[in-house]
């Protein structure tokens, strides 16, 4: 496996045993990601951030992983406060970019701009989201808090919520192709996760069910990974209202769960989850925000050639 | 005194050998804060600036002061540029950056929201301006300012301007309390300092005159503390222009001052002090404004638990 | 010669060997700029960088090249998101920053603007362009760019573009004035250079010719430089759509080029050079981009003192 000078473009370009590398580099840098130890791996490192979306937590991440390696940042700034209204093409930000930096984080609203990025620069390219195409960073930090908090291989899970539109839980299905996982997915009827995806999903010999109780899918699972329903998909504002009361996760639904059941989430949270069960040993939420420090210094250091 | 994990969000909680204390490391933190001295004592945190209104001023006072001790910032950004617009509450962000970083800075318009997030986490936090509420490191800087340029303990200080709204005065006097200062209020008769903070300063034991003419208040001060009268605050503007008008503070009303009379002001000025002013010995408020780096810089480090 | 302290506000404000000096010293940095070095030159050092408008590529070559010496940037932040919106003056910003940082980058739409803020305090301040009037920074890496890629002594230059209202092209041909420059302009009549400057040129012994055709220019030149030509200039959008098609950079037009001809732009561009030229060896703009960082480090390391 080499990774330097690799891109992180897409989960369906990574291999079983590449994920397991990137998690045990994480599970190494994690003692750094908490302060505990300090660090120069990444000294004179310069990561450039290029978000031409507002994401707040994704870009923080970032950048503390490689700040706490002793790196630094170059940050585009607010997209409206760049020559990128002058019309500029992504094409020349990138080329003009790697004169200045020694990998790119991209997010950007156009589906397969970070590839597109990635081909017009020598530098490593991250792709952060590109729309409705992929976020792998965030996938890695989901396997990487089921590996640290519950299991990885062979876990039981439910994954709750708009299973048709988030590209995220797509991605994190493949990806736990990889660990014989047992996935149960709940969703309101008319944001179901595609057919292709799960037929996919069955040809890799993984057991998949359907349901549209929260009741039901939490019974006996490890992990509920819950996400964000948007209000926009609902014609309807009633239809939303009924949809999002009937998937809220709050102690109520819990009182007969798992005790070990990890809730995850990939934050931000509209009302998914009722703010009491923050408290529970169930919460894991805040946990996995966290596990994005260490899982994007695993992938800055290695693609960036300063770990093996 | 115990400063590690301590959060600063009000005046009201710190005793006269804490100020004196956070004082006193200020001022052995001054020649680095000036880049006469090199430090490391900051070197791998990371401090998070979370600015829901803009003030460029502080913000930037607390990250010269972490960068001059070798330590890192996180910025929230613009705030229009980041997930908030997609509804997250502060509680969740709070907790989210309790993640990323070893302490945070926020300044939030809702008056309370610091101590809130003080609650919510267990890094320490630092209000940097809570709506009505407080701002207590403006304080700090204020009191080394007289410290370093006139004299604190004792001190006879007039203090001009909106006294009504202003909370960074109410603030500063209770702190004043605590060194038997001799306290002139000058301002316009609607905007007068509310009755219940001059009891009490006069229950502890304070001198507390009361004029609207400024060239009575100057008369006999060590100080003179200037501060902005909002436009706002007058339905007619020609009452605005006649009021501001008579405390603004020019070379002729300074003719027969004290030679040792310095004035401040906590920045940004309209027209309260004209710029004819800037170049005589009694303006201070551009000093005042760099001595909030070594404030900040004693807060940081003693909050964090690098110096005792 | 004595650079430290020295505020970098005009072309004209440099002899030859001043120039030659920072070039030279550029040439030494260069292997830091592409991170194969390392260096501390301005470890502990904070550079403010104040964009009143938006130049990303600007900004973040200024702060490649002050992080790639170790030292820091404090920055204002997208300029309605701070204090400058409560009305504050440019000066009174200037004589806070000075408070806080060890040198000042400004660009300011107000033509003047950086000279004014280099009388206003004694740290250094460098001009990243003042409305209609310099932008010295892009003119040494232009001539870093010939030096290192083609020739600077005796060059022979076509410059293209918007010629009367480019800032930037002015100051380029003063300064090839000291290295016994040919120099043919193309440009559109309505944009031709301004006679005194040509007067100016010619006084100092350069040869200047002028021609409208492309083809003619780059007959025997060693470099093309090329300028935007802003729509905005032309009341007629069909006489634009000629002009610039007109001037259009080809791998047609390029077809009985000198081998060896560069071609640079400042950038951004909109359509002056094709994506085509992109892939000959002519193109030279993504170079010439790269080639700020070292010119900047050069000027950023003599102007604070850490470089003789």
């Amino acid at each position: 496996m080499r990774f330097k000078d690799l891109d992180i473009i897409s989960m369906k370009d990574f291999s079983r045993d590449m994920i397991d590398h990137i998690l045990d580099t994480a599970e190494k840098l994690e003692p750094i990601a908490k302060n505990e130890e300090k660090s120069d791996i990444l000294n004179g490192k310069i990561l450039a951030v290029l978000f031409f979306e507002p994401s707040t937590r994704t870009r923080m991440s970032f950048e503390t992983a490689i700040k706490r390696l002793n790196g630094d940042v170059l940050s585009l700034g607010a997209v409206d406060a760049s020559s990128i209204t002058k019309g500029e093409n992504l094409a020349d930000t990138i080329r003009v970019i790697e004169g200045y930096a020694d990998g790119i984080v991209l997010r950007h609203p156009k589906e397969g701009s970070a590839k597109m990025a990635a081909e017009m620069t020598t530098i490593p390219v991250i792709n952060a989201g590109d729309g409705a195409g992929h976020h792998p960073t965030q996938t890695f930090l989901d396997l990487y808090t089921m590996r640290r908090e519950s299991r990885l291989d062979g876990v039981k899970i439910a994954i709750a919520g708009d299973l048709k539109y988030g590209r995220t839980v797509h991605s994190l299905c493949y990806a736990l192709s990889h660990y014989n996982a047992e996935i149960t997915l709940v969703s309101p009827k008319d944001l179901r996760m595609p057919r292709e995806i799960i037929r996919d999903l069955k040809n890799r010999g993984i057991e998949v069910k359907q349901t549209d109780s929260m009741e039901d899918a939490i019974q006996d699972v490890d992990v509920l990974y819950v996400t964000r329903i948007q209000k926009e998909r609902f014609p309807d504002p009633a239809e939303y209202q009924r949809v999002s009361t009937s998937l809220q996760v709050t102690n109520e639904l819990l009182k007969n769960a798992n005790p070990d059941l990890k809730i995850m989430h990939p934050l931000p949270r509209v009302n998914e989850i009722d703010s009491g069960v923050d408290f529970t040993s169930h919460a894991c939420y805040f946990k996995q925000s966290f596990y994005g420090v260490p899982v994007r210094m695993a992938l800055l250091s290695l693609i960036m050639g300063c770990v093996e």
